[in-house]
């Protein structure tokens, strides 16, 4: 009997896996998945729950990978939900709950869909499942301790498909070959405080603030490449906190953020951002610091087998040919492409992190048919 | 005797009375000024201790008339005084404590210049003290009130000089004959919240507030004129309180200052203000609401009979010609210019809202010298 990927999201949504919580989500996949004959090997760091799962010998040289996360996002304001975040009710041909999009049902679809493998067609293969508990929070102790853990232990994936959400609007409409990178950077300028009636004995921070981040955010980084958007800034915080009107502050702060294609990386938008700095310094008189975090670099799996493959599954599957796209956030895919070829494809993620997030019951069960095919065109 | 201003000085020193409190320093001064023959009347409001005090006939055609005030900011951080913030205590030939220089000197010195002056010369016209326990809180019960209670009472001053410390390093090098206006704007630009990774889907109000805040900084409202420094206006502060690096805010927060001369009024610089963050709004699709709060015209006393006799005053006493300026921040001269000219002459300022404010005891008894010449002329 196939394994219902309904019921396993279900089971899934009912463990209230907020970041860093299990839940006990770990526990259901791992049932599920021995009883399969798959082996699993928990790989937790940093109080994170991380699990390994492969069905098949270690050592061949073909081996199918999917990545997934079980954490959650918070709830959010419970009083607007109208259903149980965590109660899995199903209502109006639809399952309801945190998690329902992003992405328990991927997660369920692709252990799903490798059970059903692996005793229907056993490949001559590896399957694996690499399933972090952290992709919602610092993403420091997931996807990486689970690398970390298969290089230490010789583990190894030919190729992988990432779960998450990747569709806009409909079902099959969008998979990702890479992701633009991340960069932020929380900027401090430094002036000297005074009176505002005597604003020549100080140097004004806020000014020299307003100035950079007018110059960067309206900088045209580049027009974008083949298979990238234009690279963006977004200033997301200015923050000062004075409520003297008389009062020149002596310090003023930034927070922005960048997503960027691969015409830049992390260094050379950091060379560029303090050049900027310096350069309003040079006018203002003031001092600025920039404390710079690259959460990832762009990076793209060229078109090529990897993407074909489960483009063509999808295609069968949901009747749409995807977009091949790199748009969107960051996803643990990041760290996967220095690993193997990485492509990603899920859910239409437009209830995801909000109230009421919810998931057609019949696009979880199209999920894990589109998964089930990318296995068996895999391994034909 | 003449009456010691250094003692008077000390005692209202000893009354704490940081804005709103009295802490008895109107009793001394009504108890003072009625032993030497003045009235007073108590002009209280919203809980602020105002003192009129007169001598002479109500219906005299030439009234000289002295404002200030007796309250005082907070003592700030008691740790980092080397004497009693209420102490008095004379030590290295100054007098220490709040409200040494900023201005219960001054208070002292033009009652004590007063009471000698009836004693020993009485004039053929009236004095008038209009002493306020609100100038440095929001000075709405304060000298405003004395004034509201004056013309509700038929009482009038000819002229009215206002004790605030005028000189920035020397005794007698500054007299102001105006001052500059004052004008705030809260403005709050409300956008669009969204992803960072989708700022199409969003409208930054953090771009929108960044460049509306460096154009109106940038701007040079106007070259300056011949009383007057240039206009200036200082961004104070910027709030957006955002964390999230992957936010784009809905919200974006500033604060700003105005200290304008006479080439702009409130309403003129209001309207500025809306004209170019309506252009800021059209550029970016978002919508600035701005509150604005205008605390002072620019007003100006033109150099004249009353400036004339202050400056012969200070040059006599103090050996040094002031400059007639309009710089600094605002004071209730800005109220009393509505009743009467009005100029203000006092202290050096360095010291003041400062820990260890302090005076030299020499420059209080300079200062009822100035004050009792300027009378002496006056009734001549
Ligand atoms: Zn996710
Ligand atoms: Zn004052």
């Amino acid at each position: 009997m196939p394994t219902d990927p309904v019921r396993l999201t279900a089971e899934l949504i009912r463990c209230p896996s907020v970041t860093p919580e299990d839940g006990g989500a770990m526990a259901i996949l791992t049932a599920e998945l021995e009883a399969a004959g798959f082996t699993c090997w928990r790989a937790d760091r940093g109080g994170v729950a991380n699990l390994f799962a492969r069905w098949g010998d270690k050592a061949h040289a073909k081996s199918f990978g999917f990545n997934g996360h079980t954490d959650v996002v918070p709830v959010g304001n419970r009083g607007d939900w109208t259903a149980d975040p965590f109660g899995a009710e199903e209502r109006d041909g639809q399952l309801w709950g945190r998690g329902a999009t992003d992405m328990k049902s991927a997660v369920a679809a692709f252990a799903a869909a490798a059970i059903d493998h692996v005793r229907e067609t056993p490949p001559d293969g590896a399957i694996i499942l690499a399933i972090t508990g952290d992709e919602e929070g610092p993403s420091v102790d997931g996807t990486r301790a689970l690398l970390d853990w298969m290089s230490e232990n010789g583990e190894a994936m030919s190729v992988c498909l990432v779960g998450e959400p990747t569709c806009p609007d409909e079902m099959g409409e969008m998979m990702k070959i890479g992701r633009r990178g991340s960069l932020s950077a929380w900027v401090t300028v430094t002036g000297v405080q005074g009176h505002a009636a005597y604003p020549h004995r100080a140097k004004n921070p806020c000014h020299a603030l307003a100035r950079l981040m007018d110059r960067l955010a309206s900088h045209q980084l580049d027009q974008g490449t083949d298979h990238f958007d234009a690279s963006a800034l977004q200033v997301v915080s200015l923050d000062v906190g004075n409520p003297a009107t008389n009062v020149i502050p002596a310090e003023a702060r930034g927070l922005l953020n960048i997503r960027f294609n691969d015409c830049h990386d992390g260094a050379s938008l950091s060379k560029w951002l303090r050049q900027e700095a310096a350069e309003v310094d040079a006018a203002f008189g003031t001092e600025t610091t920039l404390e710079i975090k690259v959460s990832g670099e762009a990076f793209l799996t060229p078109p090529g087998p990897l993407s074909d493959l489960v483009a063509r599954a999808v295609e069968a599957e949901c009747g749409r040919k995807p977009e091949l796209s790199t748009t969107g956030g960051t996803s643990d895919a990041r760290f996967i492409k220095d690993h193997c070829p990485v492509v990603e494809f899920g859910l239409v993620g437009k209830t995801m992190h909000q109230v009421d997030e919810r998931v057609p019951l019949e696009q979880i069960t199209q999920l894990k048919e589109t998964y089930r095919r990318i296995l068996v065109e895999y391994f034909a």
